[in-house]
């Protein structure tokens, strides 16, 4: 007899058609009908249209020894870091340049860890407004339904986790698992993007309208994840071989076309979406005896696929 | 220059003294004063009495080739899984068997990977009672403040994350990082504590009151938080070399005095806890520009010191 736990999560639900019937021995019996649609049948029933092409222009590719990491900017919430993390990339500015921290359940963060003598920035600015939250008037957002303890309201922006407080006009990024964010010192606009930090654990909603986020990893998250913890204070290395090598940070757009990632991102904004959440807030699968009736933000997952080729730009 | 986010969790509660003072450069530079009480000066202000020792008779010892996992077991919530599960580590179930799945933001999962031929069960039970709830006057119960989404009302009993819903009498734990449960098929009574799992992502909170929860990971979470993602369908590895040995499981009680985990964990119901609940609501370090003034239940540390030898027992 195996147990296993129900499936979670982007790549699971990436793994069409085999969530559904189930891939361990005991859901392979025939299940009693009618059963309720799960997030494979979902998925597949998506239209070209429910789909949103990830602009080239708005994406950097990490290589690491591991793979690729493919991370989606967020312009409309931080344009000038994202400006500026553009300007370092273009510049090389991580080629060469290492992993240096990751502590448990929190973040992994890369950059310069030569405090002594840093990399120049060249052509980016050294430090940038702090661009913690944004005018709300000016972002797409798709409320979620449910109420949040973080902020009035969250939902999303863009294929992004976002907050919004339309009384003081404002809106933000959320700190939800895979976020990406500009590290800073204790001033506000000590920032630049030159230190970049993701998230690996429990959101730490906290940090929101704190520090700038950036972007959402949609690919490779499994391999940042995985890095040894630190031992040092904040879960830097504390010697400078266990740091990870970054071989290099491109812009997307600057990759050539046959090795450019081709991603697509499920639109935040139409039915397909609005379904994904409502059987996310209350789980029909057949494991599950008690649907929550409720889901907090980061627990929404926002699918992510490989472009058909004919769709890529 | 350097750029550090704030601290965060249970490890970086513990370094005392560390913390507090700021172990990047740019942080050693004077403070101005007053300076809010850090989480490390909190901590470093506790009695005695607010700490509870672990009782070895409820503590699980997993030792990996990376070293030992800590597990407290919550016999409270879940008498039945608990006595099989210590049923199973007696008759040495577990020594030998893998870690078999690693899911990303979700669980590590360990157990018998043999279908074919499982292991035998010996003296335990193949099927419990559900357990996915208690009876809510039986246990001691601190409520957090703030509210949640996914319960009537959330807090802590003996230092685990808890919900409870008084109108219908229940309470129950929840699905935050580290917690561990026993995974089960498709009927609410197929688990029997020989398949465990691990929270090591965002907490996955629908599955509260759908599986049971039968302990925490006190100790060693960086070593499963950080193992390969398996590439099968629900985080499985595919090929049995992947698979991560387990030594052994033993219980704590039954590992020679010299040898056993010595630990203590902070006592959710008195005054020093509810202060730290405090501090984490409002963060009012140097860095933070916004205090949050809310909390969610998995985002509380629940910290873990190792006992002077005077409190062992």
């Amino acid at each position: 007899m195996r147990f296993a736990l129900p499936c979670s999560g982007i790549a699971s639900a990436l793994l069409l058609g085999v969530l559904a019937s189930g891939a361990r021995a005991e859901q392979a019996q025939p299940a009693p009908a009618p059963r309720a649609l799960g997030m494979a049948e979902l998925l597949a029933a998506t239209a070209p249209a429910d789909w949103r092409v990830v602009d080239p222009a708005e994406m950097l590719v990490m290589e690491l020894a591991s793979g690729r990491v493919v991370i989606e900017l967020a312009p409309a919430f931080a344009p000038v870091h994202v400006a500026n993390i553009k300007q370092l990339v273009r510049d090389g500015y991580f080629d060469g340049l290492t992993i240096n921290r990751a502590q448990d359940n929190f973040v992994v963060q890369w950059g310069d860890p030569d405090e002594q003598s840093p990399r120049s920035l060249k052509g980016a600015r050294a430090t940038l407004d702090a661009e913690f939250t944004t005018r709300a008037f000016t972002i797409p957002f798709t409320p979620l339904p449910d109420a949040d303890g973080y902020a009035p309201q969250v939902g999303f922006s863009a294929g992004m986790p976002a907050a919004r407080d339309s009384a003081a006009s404002q809106a933000w990024l959320a700190h939800c698992y895979a976020m990406v964010g500009a590290g800073r010192g204790n001033a506000p606009e000590s920032g630049n993007g030159s230190e970049l930090y993701v998230v690996i654990g429990h959101a730490p909603r906290q940090l929101d309208r704190n520090i700038a986020l950036v972007g959402r990893v949609l690919q490779g998250m499994e391999q940042l994840a995985v890095l040894p913890r630190g031992s040092g204070p904040l879960g830097f290395y504390e010697r400078p071989e266990q740091r990870v090598p970054i071989r290099s940070i491109r812009l997307g757009a600057d990759i050539p076309h046959a090795e450019r990632p081709r991603l697509e991102v499920l639109r935040t904004d139409r039915p397909a979406f609005e379904q994904l959440v409502e059987l996310r807030r209350n789980r029909r699968d057949e494991w599950y005896q008690r649907p929550a009736g409720y889901i907090d933000l980061c627990n929404v997952p926002i699918p992510v696929r490989t472009a058909a080729p004919s769709t890529v730009n």
